[in-house]
């Protein structure tokens, strides 16, 4: 592929920022401290790289104003390196561009209606009734249900599945192995055996929400699970029925949420956390990883339930402990009384 | 899809209950008490959603006893709502219909047996020798092994793999993403590397079984990994080989099930759990969410291993403890003794 | 499949290891202890199992020099019973055979260069410019990015997904559901919104890997993700961006491991543990299932954070004083202090 390369000046035109040095250095690739060549630009986000900012070979680099000159490299300066960073490589690394047009081993259903300016791949099956908004990229081997509608500009990776009856909003990104509206996990005890209960819910995602690799998204029992605007979702995240996930929250891999949770916006969620059914979480909460939010957060902040690792063989001296800890709790209360009882006879 | 109706009356002698209120109105979906419309049915599973009752605007509704005559909407009284509804919205929401044959664009091995009644999609993958059983739906993308067999009137979802030489029984319920049959973590330290032990047992599979979405049941390594009659699984759980679950048991997403272990029947795992490998797990059996399983479990109850969720900052200073808590038994140990020592001097 | 036959002295004269009894008996497969027949070599790895040796009905058995005399059964005495027995299955399973050709619904992009000796199966999507190496097998549904290279020899289960630009090496064993270079998760807040940072590095795998089911590997969001030679991987791990995992680590099912994490080589890592990111792993080192890596760890060794489980009913007691850890500590220490006083007076 042919790199299109930008000036120094182009960019700052483009995303402000003071240019220090040569402006009119070309670069057409971001890359790290390390590995930048000439024609490559690159970014210091922390102070505590600057001695890899001294070794750098990058054409230019992207500082913020405290380093403005910590190094005579050609530079971009501005408040924001990381943010600053993250446009150009947008800018640099274009998406590949859509061939319009539905490969002829794709299998369309019956009504189906399919944008023109959409690119459907080999071994796609679009189900009856399903449409396909405008600039969509359905990659091989995906699987759209009937009556499924996915938004313009969305790309789903191959061996992507969205069962019948989802909305999916615009510019979605979904990676391979995302299942999205499979049954929700809903049981109940008949006698001696379980009785499936059907999932006539849907799954509803909004605008501008990103899916990672296997990641799992269940329909609702009876009404909708619901992605808001701008979500972005890691790999392997599980999101059972009739959850709720409030705009601009990001989770990253291996998450559980159980059944009709909701999760405010703006929240931050760590890789293997897990959330309980039917809880609410307020906005702006930010749960760490490996932590089991077992009650609802009405609070917005920090929350975080980790055992903390240690040598093996202290573990088990330490976690022996624990399963005798409220009998330690009642030796201090004794030993507070019998303290009290000797001060008296004082 | 055109609904059918039924009438109250209707319902009730199929499944019992008694009505009170007009038993002519019909109903053609169920809905919760929130989004019902006239024409649907709801249910009350628990007084404390009682409020919610007075202002449904469902067609009908599913009450216990306690709450006969907590509205005056036409009603069916029974012993159970929430099972009750679960039938009736069984009753309501009846699969999507086969349509038997054999898409043009899928391919079928040498001497594979498919029932005339089955439906096998388009880019389904039949292996050599393998057997699909009477009303099953291999929905598009599936790939079965050679020499597996399917029992009659199950359902792969889209993508669904097995490998070769499994046994799957009736009425399964596979959904998008499932793998059955992967080899399991089976390898020796030859020296410094690792050596591959081949996995020559299979998967075994009884009748009503229900698969969640991305998870994964590992073929045994010499003898069969089995999961007996009437088990859920829900989405993205891990099953290592030789691992046996008993009939009926139901366990939540992204539980971890380590190599050899026996689970009994009727147990209950909650979300993200684990179990380790080579135990025991008595029937009726209970496991909270996130809590490890390191040993056997010889008796029927509830068991549970959570480090409890706080703000960060009490976190950190509760944590920190943790690894010196055997020092802390110590403190308290030595307390007792030289409070025992003052009190003789007494 | 017609089995091959070996006598035990040909077994011995390929992999080391004395004959007691009869060294012409023959064997064509492996089995455990309790379901050996006869023409089948079972094997003792442990004393414990020691009564079931007694019992069983194998044809042949592989012992330690421990047990040379514990059995009448023609025998095969060595150092390590169980990678014998891992040599000896391995002779007697050997990996179907390759069927050179591409399959006429595969789809093989512009430029892509397949070895004839390679086996590209039905509804395979080969990306232009993607190499794929003598002796491979690409099994259905499989999807190669353009300029992916695969490595001689190695073997892709039903519908694994390898993104653009990855490289991978001889003898990789991927199962189905894997997913190999997906995006990063990177994403960087602008404003009140996320914004999508491009994931432009890519996955790099070494000789002799193999990867479990539903496994996911993401593409580095600069440079590469790195995964070493002889490296064992589990079903449903995720790897983020930017890891680099060291040669002839094995890793069970359900870790996720943080982005820009290096783990040094022959580590071992339990299931469902998880590391965070841009930490360092010496090698050699052990990590406990269920254990979350918080700090580098740069000593090898065994390293465990598990909350020890219990009934639900004592679980509750003991983890109530865990929020109040921190209080329990200061009494301790007042204690100390008042007992002090009490001492002094006396």
């Amino acid at each position: 592929m042919k790199r299109t390369a930008y000036r120094l000046a182009d960019i700052a035109a483009r995303f402000g920022g003071r240019v220090l040095g040569d402006a009119d250095i070309s670069v057409d690739q971001v890359a790290t401290l390390d590995s930048a060549q000439a024609g490559q630009i690159t970014f210091l986000a922390s102070g505590k790289y600057r001695a890899r900012l001294a070794a750098t070979r990058a054409g230019a680099v992207i500082v913020g104003d405290a380093d403005a000159d910590a190094t005579q490299i050609p530079r971009i300066v501005c408040d924001n390196p990381y943010l600053y960073f993250a446009r150009v490589s947008t800018l640099l690394n274009p998406p590949p561009q859509t061939v319009p047009g539905i490969h002829p081993r794709a299998v369309i259903g019956e009504g189906a209606l399919i944008d023109p300016s959409a690119q459907i791949a080999a071994h796609v099956v679009i189900g009856a009734g399903a449409q396909i908004g405008a600039g969509c990229v359905i990659m091989e081997g995906c699987s759209i249900g009937d009556n499924t509608t996915v938004g313009e500009d969305s790309r789903l990776y191959p061996r992507v599945v969205v069962y019948h009856d989802c909305v999916l909003g615009k510019r979605l990104i979904a990676h391979s192995g995302v299942v999205i509206g499979a049954d929700g996990f809903g049981i109940a005890m008949d006698g001696e055996r379980w009785l499936k209960i059907p999932q006539i819910g849907r799954v509803a995602i909004g605008d501008d929400v990103e899916i990672g690799a296997n990641t799992t998204i269940d329909r609702g029992a009876l009404d909708d699970t619901v992605i808001e605007d701008g979500v972005k979702l890691d790999n392997q995240i599980q999101v059972a029925h009739n959850v709720r996930i409030g705009a601009h929250t990001a989770i990253a891999g291996c998450v559980g949420i159980a059944g009709s949770t909701t999760i405010g916006h703006h929240c931050r969620i760590g890789g293997s956390a897990g959330i309980l059914g039917h809880l609410q979480i307020a906005d702006h909460v930010e749960i760490s990883s490996f932590t089991l939010i077992g009650k609802s957060i009405r609070e917005p902040g920090s929350y975080t339930g980790i055992f903390p690792f240690s040598k093996n063989a202290e573990w088990r001296k330490n976690a022996a402990h624990l399963r005798h800890l409220d009998g330690l709790a009642d030796k201090i209360k004794m030993l507070q009384q019998e303290i009290e009882a000797l001060r008296r006879k004082d």
